[in-house]
């Protein structure tokens, strides 16, 4: 199964494809879409909706993994985070990928084993199950791999329960 | 000059198509996009972005105008009302078309003269202005309409604006 994680945002976008076959992981690519902040706000997200669009035609994954928006902090920015996702979506929705959404706890979670892990802790975790010399940069690339893993070991789990479930 | 007003949201989006020149307004059509609630959020995107697209393509506007989100109360609704603008915005970016945002005291002001004006003082001033026999349902079609208004308001004085350091 090939997964496409995203950590959303308008300057930033983090991406990360990997590959999960029987437990093992294999990064086939990641990085981080950028946009300028002296463009027009209509003209970065269209710069996000093609190079996005462009990832995953050249990735072609089976399914992708975005962060649940929650606003606490920062409306301001927070409202334009939630204008990028929904071009993200879209994105997805037109390549008819399919989208997954995690909470930032699911992430940790299912990452580390322990929903109040530290940050530092989800990127080490990252690192090592994905068997990387170092944690990838920026940290956006990081959590972008770190929603690619949640929902890998989220997909794994309903499929074991659905063998189970199979087998009695 | 041709301006498409909207109203974003994603059950329901506003929008409203006017001409306004040399002071006079027509109305070239207005109504709803709407989404069906039971879809799964990146297909109401889709729908969304879609619809958009074919009414930009139907009424060739200028210009569009769209009304500038704050988040008070009820975030949840909110970030995906964010999401659909975003779309809505990048629909508008494909075709070319200049986005211009108001925020809510902008489009009272400039209908109605008033910042404070109640909601239903807007929407008759939207009635009166626009020669129309009644007030437009939904009220996010009203909203939408008063938008263009609001664009036109702002165009014509920066206009004139420019006219009148020409003559100097």
């Amino acid at each position: 199964m090939r997964i496409l994680g995203i950590d959303p945002g308008y300057a930033i976008v983090g991406y990360g494809v990997i590959e999960y076959n029987l437990g093992k992981f294999c990064v086939l690519g990641c990085g981080a879409i950028t946009t300028e902040a002296h463009k027009p706000f209509p003209e970065r997200l269209e710069d996000i909706y093609n190079d996005l669009s462009f990832i995953i035609d050249k990735y072609k994954p089976d399914a992708l993994s975005i962060e649940r928006l929650y606003f606490n902090t920062n409306t301001t920015t927070a409202i334009d985070v939630a204008q990028a996702r929904g071009v993200i979506v879209l994105a997805a929705q037109n390549k008819r990928l399919e989208v997954n959404e995690y909470t930032p706890l699911q992430v940790k979670q299912s990452v580390t084993g322990y929903g109040r892990a530290e940050k530092r802790q989800v990127m080490e975790m990252v690192k090592s199950l994905l068997r990387l010399n170092e944690v990838p940069k920026p940290d956006d690339t990081a959590d972008a791999l770190a929603l690619a893993v949640c929902h890998a070991h989220y997909s794994a789990s309903s499929y074991s329960k659905i063998l189970k479930e199979a087998k009695r």
